[in-house]
């Protein structure tokens, strides 16, 4: 298992570092990104940032910043890309790369390398728990847009694994909306039975009230919220004794990373109230 | 003078909004970004940034995580475009679009539209003073590499205008390093007498302590400081009783904007101190 530092810069007294690797899950060559805060002698936790359509490990590290308040309270953050790369495509942009859904597909031609499921469940983690100076076994999810999905899939379907699960303009019922459906199609087929076990809203259902807290922000001027983002069904799976799920809609706020450069600083505080 | 809206999204309260207008200086369609903080009763100041070679101005608006601050601080940002587009323009990127230097030129091809000097002290000011809801009418500058020392240049020619300016690792020499060189010989032409104008450092020794205060960050791990961005000969041309200039290295800083994102809250609190 190796990896290669393709880039790295100071910030914030910590640093921000990107890495390659080559991927046995996936079959293909990988980066990812890792901000460090500064060291110091207290263990660190560390969270876990998905990204939407069309991104990659960049798109957090530059537009979000999350560093001032990572560095604050002592925790790493880690970016995934957000497909394999240099493999099967589509010339559609909300299909293939940069739109893996964070599943594992079924179908060809994904089924050889589109297993994201895997990758971030099992052989990341190894690699990035490796990188992480003094790190305190603490961990949690999120991410935004189709990222935000995967944060809330991921979070629900690994209790014991992360503490909290936070979420931006999340795609929250994938097999209801036209970007879940045309995804879970290519990757799953056509047998929506077998979907189920990568919708958000779907999992909410089967887990009831045992999750790990929940956060999701979603603007109210983000222009794909009534088609691809609605929030009605997920909320509805949630159980009506269930008061860890916590959903805000702010007022005038877009898809844009504009939002989640405003509100990054009330996730973190969100995530850290859990990691302690 | 018309302005169009090309752009617009909401940001800690604010507005980040990217306009589309014809310059008549410039001769071409240009670009430029504002951030508007919330709106209070309390009128406003504007900082001006300028950006480096290669640069648009959506660079700082996307990754220079300032928004947080000039929000709390109540004021305004105007982010120009670096050169004037779709014009004159050379194979190289340290020449011509995104490279303007932030001169008026003398020479052929340039001539015709690279009026960024005019431009900047001049047609814009004017249209984006009417797009600042209660403007108090006190202004700053600051940049980064080339627009660095655009705001040195620009600052020390205008005192009247510019209560404070400030950079992050300028070009603060340009007649003697080769991306100033290189810029200046074909934007003005061989004699190196007419570069004075347009030279932080030869305009500093004209001034004497006659200028706004002066705040310069630079990295010590940035990669063009030694050839491109050397401080001696501007610190050498202030006065010896100059208090108004604060140099400072930061260790393990670099030349991206994440050293920008890690530094631009004291800039903003250094502006401010001279805005009110």
């Amino acid at each position: 298992m190796t990896v290669e530092i393709i880039e790295k810069h100071q910030s914030f007294g910590g640093q921000q570092i990107k890495y390659r690797h080559d991927s046995a899950t996936l079959k293909c060559e990988m980066t990812f990104s890792l901000f460090l805060p500064p060291e110091t002698k207290t263990a660190m936790p560390l969270i876990w940032w998905l990204s939407g359509l069309t991104c990659t490990d960049d798109n957090f590290s530059q537009k979000g910043a999350f560093q001032a308040y990572a560095a604050k309270n002592h925790v790493a953050f880690v970016m995934p890309d957000t497909s394999p790369r240099g493999v099967a495509d589509s010339d559609d942009w909300d299909l293939g790369q940069g739109a893996s859904f964070y599943l594992n597909a079924t179908q060809e031609p994904w089924q050889a390398n589109y297993q994201m499921y895997d990758y971030l469940t099992q052989e990341l983690p190894a690699l990035v728990y490796s990188l992480l100076p003094n790190f305190s076994g603490k961990e949690s999810i999120m991410g935004h847009s189709m990222g935000g999905h995967g944060a809330l899939m991921i979070g629900l379907k690994n209790p014991q694994r992360f503490s909290a699960i936070s979420a931006f303009a999340p795609i929250s019922n994938p097999s209801q909306v036209p970007w879940g459906q045309k995804a879970f199609t290519a990757y799953l087929g056509t047998s929506v039975n077998t979907w189920r076990a990568w919708d958000a809203t779907e999992l909410l259902k089967e887990v009831g009230t045992k999750h790990a807290p929940i956060l999701i922000t979603q603007g109210t001027d983000d222009n794909f919220y009534q088609v691809q983002l609605n929030e009605q069904a997920f909320l509805a799976a949630a159980a009506a004794s269930d008061k860890a799920i916590s959903y805000r809609k702010e007022i005038g706020y877009d898809h844009s990373y504009y939002t989640i450069a405003t509100f990054i600083e009330e996730h973190i505080a969100f995530h850290i109230s859990y990691l302690k």
